[in-house]
């Protein structure tokens, strides 16, 4: 059962067996990438990289750990897992080309669910040119688990690492913050709505922003483009996964700085407050610990700051510091306050 | 509860969480091939592969599908998750040079269980020359999730696809058929007397080998030296994983071939010979049915034969045909049968 579920035709896995399955799923993703020599229908993919680096990162999304089945719409959820691994490259500053895909499902699922979660799978490698080249499909006991591995490229002087922020960057954000979270908070309370009335179509309008943000968030090659334009290499640069006050930990640990972030600079889109205001929620928290938002975290040079300071889709938010393991956020009233870590653990919550 | 359980010290994974886990797990893996440039503790690993084309698989590995907690030792387990996606690159002809490990347990496991299969998986990548590159570790409702991907290289001009066998190619096979099979059998058995009487210590005497090969399989990197060694580039190849039967349908079908299979020409081990005996079972349908073996099997040109007839570790029996979708086993008594694919699915079993 889900909130969103419609009347759909029933196949069930075991009447398709794993090899048709497969063939199913594979028949019409092509390949377009030059990077890309043979794809699926062998032991393995086989890739050409002569003149890059190349770039590789594995998550993992569990169901009931990582993702909901009752609110979240199988083909999003496709798109997300393949989008939250091409994030992953983006932050390296690379650009991801390739991706192979392991699923496993309980009999609990049918083959067009499957082929839903495959369909949100290609629309992403659709829009961001990157070509499916592999994976593994099979059954679980119970629960539905996706593992992606994503291939991507860089050129060797453009690789960006977490560990290069020096004193006195300045520390960009792109996009805005904290909207995935209260799309996350909108979706669990129409959950218990729902739960008390199958029935009830669930409320969500004027929420589509930061529902979308949550369900169906998009990674920022855009920024990576437009740095290359403007001749901006980052120092360092993460992607904000498990919220910014998380991976601002991991780039000043890795680069031994600190930093000050100032809250009257944090990007927070009117939307988010909007919908803070109603769960009597600060945004800034939302922003500061919320996760999932996949903007980009990055330093430059002070003497990049030229190049930068017009565009639209980036924010300074602050600076780094000598004091090494010192995170501070400045307030508007000019209040200085530890930044923790608090960011999503899934053995903690 | 398990067969083979010892008692050990219990940290729970809650007490530790995701980063400090991670950091447990990952502090003593170091690199140690050339094409490894960055690992572990950023948003990719960086790897670099001017001269050689890439080579990519992905594995899942689910419990109660592909392992019985009963009778799988947490260090055999991690070992075998490696192996299986090393065996993958050398049915290329390739050599595995990273891999990536996504592992979500549930809160059963210890961090000494998650440890042990770490552990089997780092002895694995040591034998193997294989650095461990990143990957992911989280939590699942229930159940353990093993998805392996791993990279590997291969020269252009050395790569060996499913689809290349020709008229009247040698089938050839490494090692010997059937015993992993058989170790899985024995263990089946265990189980149900472990079930009635679980003070009762397994009675696994004379079938080591057998157990081995079912356990703690290893990858025929032997082979593809060899090869090299002598010269010959496969017309075509793959591991056997699903069973004999089943990877020549698939060499068969991509070459748009057939084949004849020689009976008394299959390798099978004494050990595997006796304990089918044991189970009133025709150690040829072990073998052609069986799976889990690892082993390599392999086309070659006729004018190749004489390179390859004195190996030891490579038996050929048989040959391919012109009569695409037949395949045929010529049996002892000179009585032809169709060789059906029956292999393993974990959707229908």
């Amino acid at each position: 059962m889900a909130m969103f579920e419609d009347s759909v035709t029933r196949t069930e896995l075991k009447s398709l067996g794993e090899f048709k399955l497969i063939d199913h799923i594979t028949e019409d993703f092509t390949l377009n990438n030059k990077s890309s020599v043979y794809g699926v229908g062998d032991d393995c993919a086989v890739l050409s990289y002569p003149d890059k680096k190349v770039l590789v990162s594995t998550d993992l999304l569990v169901e009931g750990v990582h993702f909901d089945m009752v609110y979240t719409p199988l083909m999003h959820l496709g798109y997300k897992a393949a989008v939250v691994n091409f994030s992953d490259v983006y932050a390296m500053n690379g650009r991801p080309k390739q991706i192979t895909v392991g699923i496993a499902v309980s009999n609990r699922f049918s083959v067009e669910a499957v082929k839903e979660i495959y369909a949100g799978i290609k629309q992403a490698c659709k829009n961001y040119h990157v070509d499916m080249v592999g994976g593994d499909t099979t059954s679980s006991i119970s629960g539905l688990f996706i593992s992606i591995t994503v291939i991507g490229e860089v050129d060797e002087n453009n690789i960006v690492y977490r560990n290069g922020a020096q004193n006195n960057d300045l520390i960009c954000v792109s996009g805005n913050l904290g909207a995935a979270y209260m799309g996350m908070l909108v979706l669990e309370r129409e959950k218990e709505t729902w739960k008390g009335n199958p029935n009830m179509q669930p409320d969500l309008a004027g929420n589509e922003y930061v529902l979308q943000r949550f369900l169906r968030p998009e990674a920022r090659f855009d920024i990576v483009e437009i740095l290359a334009a403007k001749d901006v290499i980052p120092t360092s640069m993460i992607d904000i996964s498990d919220g910014l006050a998380s991976e601002l930990h991991h780039i000043c640990k890795q680069s031994k700085k600190g930093c000050n972030i100032y809250e009257d600079k944090l990007p927070v889109d009117p939307a988010t407050i909007l919908a803070a205001e109603d769960f009597n929620i600060n945004p800034i928290t939302a922003a500061m610990n919320g996760g999932e938002d996949y903007e980009l975290l990055f330093t430059i040079k002070q003497s990049d700051y030229e190049k930068i300071k017009s565009i639209p889709q980036i924010s300074i938010i602050g600076h780094i510091t000598d004091n090494e393991g010192i995170l501070s956020l400045i307030t508007k009233d000019n209040v200085t306050i530890d930044i923790k870590a608090q960011g999503w653990d899934s053995f903690t919550e």
